[in-house]
């Protein structure tokens, strides 16, 4: 009995410590399927035999293994007639000469902050998004939606919520950094551009779209798709001679989607300024990588 | 001395759960900072008036605020000469046809599956990567890498790498599905445009620069903007005849990595399979949206 009241402690101990593992332990759980398990795509990717920890972006957790990563190869293809293709066929001369006029004419592309007012014909605008809207999309989803604004009410309104959101970015910048010269800062979050383009377009995302039966469908890839079609569309803008600059305002997507009132299932990627390019608009003298650093050849 | 023997084995349970929320609580906190600050950034942000939780997205989430939206406004740009800049002005009537004739192109492109074997030069290779890299991007890093794959071992050994984890995601997608025709299936994950295009182009992101102190570096927004450089790269290898499907092979990323001997800051988005299409080569039937669909005018 001496003993057993010695020992009670002890096994209280014990009980108590081995309760505590257990909580530890099932809290553990809870906490790596909750971290890497951000969507359902996550979890499911723990049947897999080998996952990849490397790639671990949002694209890849989304990718649900009902999504395969050949764009075209989609479901809905399954059902799809196929049709004989054959695009037009170059000579090799015509081919070398077209490779390198289209390089020339892109690499004089640049990123253009002074835009003239001046305007232009609207069917320019609508054949720029019609060629960004030729980009290969995830499973064909197409999840792009381009805003252009030209109304000087809605462009002003715009200014104002990027403005105000770039000057909080700026003055946290600052931090400690007081002595710096606040008026050479100041241009910095004025965006005059933003009123005096005669068109601003509004690239936005769709996350996901809403199948017929009402439910959600994840559109995958979605930010890589749109930004391909971004890609076209700076490359179209280039080929017809107007400029822009290629801007991601960091916070105002959600007050921008609603002034441009877009559903919830579209987030802003990129806000674009087009315009011809102002008779004083200057452009830092940055130079390009050369082809050998950008380029491995095996 | 029996009330204190008593006591013990309480006074020790008592500990013991004291011990334990300690234990839990200081978890729970290392727990929240770890998933909520995936990144320096993400804990930063948390300084602002104002969160942006409805682009929670990767991008979002690494932006430091060391880096604006302004993609040209880097800190970097403070110390460059700023040079006039007039690039060529066409009359409307030329804008129209210009953004009409790209439309068209464009418009031709489709997700090529059957590619031709016959070669081609290497130098248009050369030019559609060097248009590919005038894309604008975050604080110009030029956050891309392009390897260039013709050696036709490593072809091979690219598409046993995608044919493996195709076949992974084939079979589980399967699941009770066992009647389906697996015969069809296969079709599914079997690429044999991998060992038969003469090019494939991998196009690589560099999630992070070096710094001459050898500090790491961020690059903001090097999926977006490595995405836009791919469709340059589209809109390069469409204005030359040569066809590709856009495929972001699943789980494949780092095995290609290893195999390409491509560094740790590097990590594949996109794998493109170059050259002529098949004589018989044929497409889905798919339509694109119409302009109403796409572009919205305010």
């Amino acid at each position: 009995m001496a003993l057993l009241s010695v020992l009670t402690p002890v096994l209280a101990v014990v009980l108590c410590l081995v309760i505590g593992f257990i909580l530890l332990g099932s809290r553990e759980t809870k906490t790596t399927s909750t971290s890497t398990g951000k969507t359902e795509g996550a979890s499911k990717a723990d049947f897999r035999p080998w996952v990849d920890q490397d790639l671990q972006d949002d694209t890849e957790i989304t990718a649900k293994e009902d999504e395969d990563g050949d764009w075209a190869d989609s479901n809905e293809d399954e059902d799809l007639l196929h049709v004989p293709y054959s695009p037009p066929r170059y000579p090799e001369e015509t081919m070398l000469a077209r490779s390198k006029d289209l390089y020339t004419l892109m690499n004089q592309r640049r990123s253009v902050r002074f835009i003239s007012p001046e305007p232009f014909p609207q069917e320019v605008i609508d054949n720029v998004i019609r060629t960004a809207g030729t980009a290969p999309s995830g499973a064909h989803t197409e999840p792009w939606t381009f805003v252009v604004v030209s109304d000087p009410e809605t462009k002003h309104q715009i200014r104002r919520i990027v403005e105000e959101e770039e000057e909080v970015n700026y003055r946290q910048r600052m931090g400690d950094k007081w002595v710096h010269d606040l008026a050479k800062l100041k241009t910095n979050w004025i965006k005059e551009y933003l009123d005096v383009a005669p068109y601003l377009v509004l690239v936005f995302k769709q996350t996901y779209g809403i199948l017929p039966n009402g439910k959600k469908r994840t559109h995958y890839y979605n930010e890589i798709s749109v930004s391909i079609s971004c890609g076209l569309l700076l490359a179209a803008l280039q080929n017809v001679g107007l400029v822009t600059v290629t801007t991601t305002p960091l916070n105002c997507g959600p007050q921008l989607r609603l002034l441009l009132k877009r559903p919830a299932n579209e987030k802003l990627l990129i806000l674009l300024p087009v315009g011809y390019p102002a008779s004083d608009a200057t452009v830092p003298d940055l130079k390009r990588k050369p082809l050998d650093d950008i380029m491995v050849h095996i």
